[in-house]
């Protein structure tokens, strides 16, 4: 095979925890993908945006990080922070969600998607319910996750907390257009807005009426929107009747862990941090964290990472080495060799032996 | 049996589509009770809070609703609205979230339980699975909920809004303090507490921090905190090791769809909107809406609003006969005669006869 001959640069953020195990796994899928359909990831570790760095240096990235990572096409990020050592706001406030806000990564996409071999805790009884095969798009900057607000009245009992939601005409935009552009490209071309308009009476009108201006320029994409709380229930009555489900910073967050958590894949899920302009790196992890709890056992499952990998193919254009690798992940998982499989999977494997399993399968494809 | 031979005063308002319907059934099953309970249900029907109350009065309640409800010791609910004769923010705004601010029914509580007869979407394989039984708590008066906000820039490009979540010290400690002693109250002791203080940096943490401080007053309740991301898949992946859980409006909100989603139920589910000072009358309804697409088949199931009825029972204490209504449910559904049971179960019953099952099943109780 010809291959598109690119070379792509990836910076390697392996982090902490199981992040430093599942890593060389990701890497090693990548590697053979990319061998297979000839093109080259030019691969950079750095140590940062770690529980270690932080402990040596004070800080959770070097001072010029911005400039360092800027010239990346993507970047490969494992797990980060261990709350035994450090809390979460230090490590995760300190490295990926500035990665998030600084490298405009303001899509967050991820797939919801039954996998053979893993058994998902709904009842799949009807002919079909093996078809769930959807997007969540999340609103990644912005939203829910603002810092503006305060407390006012400490220590007495008038004591208060507010804390303001900011949609952004360009924010909400943007992710509606990419959302929309999504549905686009698939044989449903269904969109689902997640919304609380009913409830909630400024934004989420806003953000209903956005969707229904954008809707004029997507005129073959079928729209439909649901309260959140409802919305959560039809996740679990059907859902393969979902195609792309977009929803603001929060509500994507909700409906992106619960979305895999009904296929039983929670554990496994990738998840991609997209500027789609391009003008930034963006960036590629398994949903799991660094679970410092089984670190050093070497039992991760580091399906997470390589899917991860996948999406970041699939996003860098290498489409058809995304799609081996799927099929790989999904090829390995769905013979369910116990002697393979993870214990988290209920089988005797390691996080190599799952890793060395997947990329066979990759370049016997 | 003697009873309590009290008497309870009880404002009865049926609202729009089977809102009409399943009342008749509701107050058939609480007579039922009450009868064999002695204890007396003093009813009186209110009109208001309807489309046919709007269309003549151009409002949704009289201007003297509050001193009109106020004797009453509560509430009964049917359903209110119809989108396709008026949109929501005014007959739902208008009625029934006035009611829950105006009487400060500050607690939202909801029970999740599995019932037999009723077809969960989960697929429950392990022994135990069938031991589903938690409540959900949700404030219900403040947090995402609030009116505060505004636009700016309207129709540039710059243009943004904004909402306030507001969550005060009184608003938080009451509900927290309802949740701990409902936990307190049953055998596990365990109480969940949503929150997203990983991702909301100010109310979420305020949230965290008034938990921690409750806490200490009750120190046989187990406490626990999940942010609500990954609660929602908890709920999907182990909904048997819940016991009660605490979360704020919006959270609640979601929570208390996705809870009785899981075990089937959501069209069954019964709500109350409880002031728990008995300072003002609480209000006991059943979570599906009004239905405006069966109305008129009388085919609506009446499970929903007859539940209502029994956490009515319960906020006013007479437990025993609310025992007896919980039964009665519970044989009725579980025997599954399809003579009986609504085409939402799968049977051919309708709306009265299913009524009246139950009602005979708690009189031979
Ligand atoms: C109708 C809507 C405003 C309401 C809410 O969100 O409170 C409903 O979902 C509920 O839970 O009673
Ligand atoms: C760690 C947390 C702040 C984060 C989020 O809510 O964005 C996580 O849940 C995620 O989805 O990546």
């Amino acid at each position: 095979m010809p291959g598109s001959g690119k070379t792509y640069k990836i910076a390697v953020i392996a982090g902490d925890g199981i992040g430093l195990e599942v890593m060389p796994e990701g890497l090693r899928c990548l590697q053979a993908a990319s061998k297979k359909h000839g093109f080259t990831l030019s691969l950079t570790e750095f140590d940062f945006a770690s529980c270690d760095y932080y402990e040596k240096n004070g800080k959770m990235l070097p001072d010029d990080w911005v400039e360092l990572l800027k010239p990346f096409d993507a970047i490969y990020f494992g797990a980060v922070g261990d709350p035994r050592r450090y809390p979460d706001h230090i490590t995760l406030w300190g490295s990926l969600l500035q990665f998030r806000r600084q490298f405009d990564q303001y899509v967050n996409l991820r797939p919801v998607r039954l996998i053979p071999g893993v058994q998902s805790p709904l009842a799949l009884r009807k002919p079909g319910d093996e078809k769930i095969d959807f997007w969540v798009v999340r609103e990644n900057t912005e939203g829910e996750y603002s810092e503006i607000g305060g407390r006012i009245f400490t220590g007495t009992s008038r004591e208060f907390v507010t804390q303001e939601t900011i949609m952004t005409r360009i924010g909400t935009d943007r992710i509606l257009d990419y959302a929309f552009k999504l549905a686009q490209g698939r044989p449903r071309k269904l969109l689902t807005s997640a919304t609380k308009s009913n409830g909630i009476s400024i934004t989420m009108p806003y953000w209903d009426e956005r969707v229904v201006e954008m809707s004029k320029k997507f005129p073959d994409v079928k729209v439909e929107k649901y309260h959140i709380d409802i919305l959560t229930a039809h996740f679990v009555a059907r859902p393969q009747s979902f195609d792309v489900v977009v929803g603001s910073n929060l509500f994507g967050d909700i409906l992106s862990d619960l979305g895999p958590a009904i296929t039983g894949t929670i554990g496994i899920a990738p998840s991609g941090n997209i500027n789609p302009t391009g003008e930034w790196p963006s960036l590629f992890e398994p949903v799991h964290g660094s679970a410092p709890d089984i670190y050093g056992k070497k039992i991760a499952n580091p399906v997470g990472m390589i899917w991860a990998g996948q999406m970041m193919l699939l996003h860098l254009g290498e489409t058809a080495a995304a799609e081996d690798m799927l099929s790989a992940i999904e090829q390995v998982l769905g013979r369910g060799d116990f002697s393979e499989i993870t214990p988290d999977m209920g089988g005797k494997g390691r996080t190599e032996i799952l890793g060395r399993a997947i990329e066979k399968a990759i370049l016997d494809m």
